[in-house]
């Protein structure tokens, strides 16, 4: 799996990624990632990558050139180009999915008021947001894309790292987790998880996950279907709340 | 303001924070991040920080003990303690302008299966998630929050980049960006942003970023009220085109 980075900040990424497990699976030759310099394709001696928006306002525009010169000269077939902007489809693990079956992926950072809108006519494929939220740069979330697609391919994470997926797997929000010691700061693991009964902690996780769930991104259980049980049971435990002010 | 990141990877966020408008701005005096090894509180020899779940299953978890003595050795009162956690809020424009008026703010970065449960009730003030999907660590969702909420901060952009906030100013998407030359690929910049009428140049900005909303966020228009100016044109501009195979 090969990802390439079109940036004005390559050694941002270069170093960013070398640590923990994406470097790792770098290193390992699992994926690549490759930075390309859009500012080395300015044909412009003083090695400008923006200009002035037409129509006026304040911002400068990145070239529509540099960037088509700095895809071009990475000689991909065939690839997803992507491109980060607050203007795209958020972000989410069924896009993550999908790109993780990609063997090429471009992605292109924008900086300043945005690219122009010609050059992502000509190459993109996928316009990508990180959130509602502005960055000053498309780097940070170009590597969160890298990270979320790159731990799906296989071997990428190790034994101890490979259960992160249960997050979104039922659609559900994980279940609290507690290890050693039993008490912290006057503070017991709830007694279930010690019983050693598989049957009790595996019901007790999943209605914990519901219990969550409702109470901190509602918006998700409209969007998934509960079963029978696990509607009855949200339904209870409603009712046993109502009364009071602070929900879970 | 000041940054607090307590995190398995200092040297991952001192690097990546140190380039581009960031960096500039930790140089200039007004940010400060600091970067604190939770490994460093471990109180076992062999500096461990994770351990098994209590209930069983795959993956590891953080032990509650090294992260309270870590945020402890920060010494700062009344900070904004922020956990990075696909169980969080997802984060938004909103909350980087709410953070961005806090003058210290710590973030905490799991890896692993998460964090205990109880050294999150006892130190955290907010969860916050990048979004529905899952990282390997939450380093680079802490860099993205960083960077949303210190851009706010007067003199951190200049001149040329000051201007993106527009992204979700109204609570709609940018209208596309053009600059130098005219024509690119064949692709012509819109006749109208040449016609040097500010008026009309703003007019169609507006009704562009009206109609990328509709055809790019649907979601975002049901979370707004429209003008009945606006309302308007986005019926006549549906009607038209609703006989189109592709719309846009």
């Amino acid at each position: 799996m090969n990802f390439y980075v079109l940036t004005l900040f390559t050694q941002m990424i270069d170093e960013c990624m070398s640590y923990s497990i994406m470097g790792r699976a770098q290193k390992e030759g699992l994926i690549s990632i490759k930075t390309v310099d859009i500012r080395d394709f300015s044909n412009d001696k003083h090695r400008h990558v923006d200009d002035y928006p037409y129509g006026g306002g304040a911002g400068m525009v990145m070239k529509p050139q540099p960037v088509y010169d700095a895809y071009k000269s990475l000689n991909v077939e065939k690839a997803r180009v992507v491109y980060m902007t607050p203007q795209g489809k958020p972000f989410n693990q069924e896009i993550a999915k999908e790109l993780s079956k990609e063997e090429n992926i471009v992605i292109i950072c924008g900086h300043y008021e945005g690219i122009d809108e010609r050059v992502i006519e000509e190459i993109v494929t996928d316009e990508i947001s990180m959130g509602d939220f502005v960055l000053t740069g498309g780097e940070l979330a170009a590597m969160a894309v890298i990270d979320a697609v790159a731990r799906l391919k296989p071997g990428v994470l190790g034994k101890e790292e490979s259960f992160m997926d249960e997050s979104f797997s039922d659609g559900l929000l994980e279940y609290p987790q507690y290890t050693r010691p039993p008490e912290f700061m006057g503070r017991k693991v709830p007694p279930i998880l010690l019983s050693g009964d598989h049957a009790k902690v595996n019901k007790w996780r999943h209605e914990q996950s519901i219990i969550r769930t409702y109470n901190k991104r509602p918006d998700i259980l409209e969007s998934i279907k509960l079963s029978k049980k696990d509607s009855d049971f949200l339904k209870s435990y409603i009712i046993e709340n109502s009364t009071d002010t602070n929900i879970e």
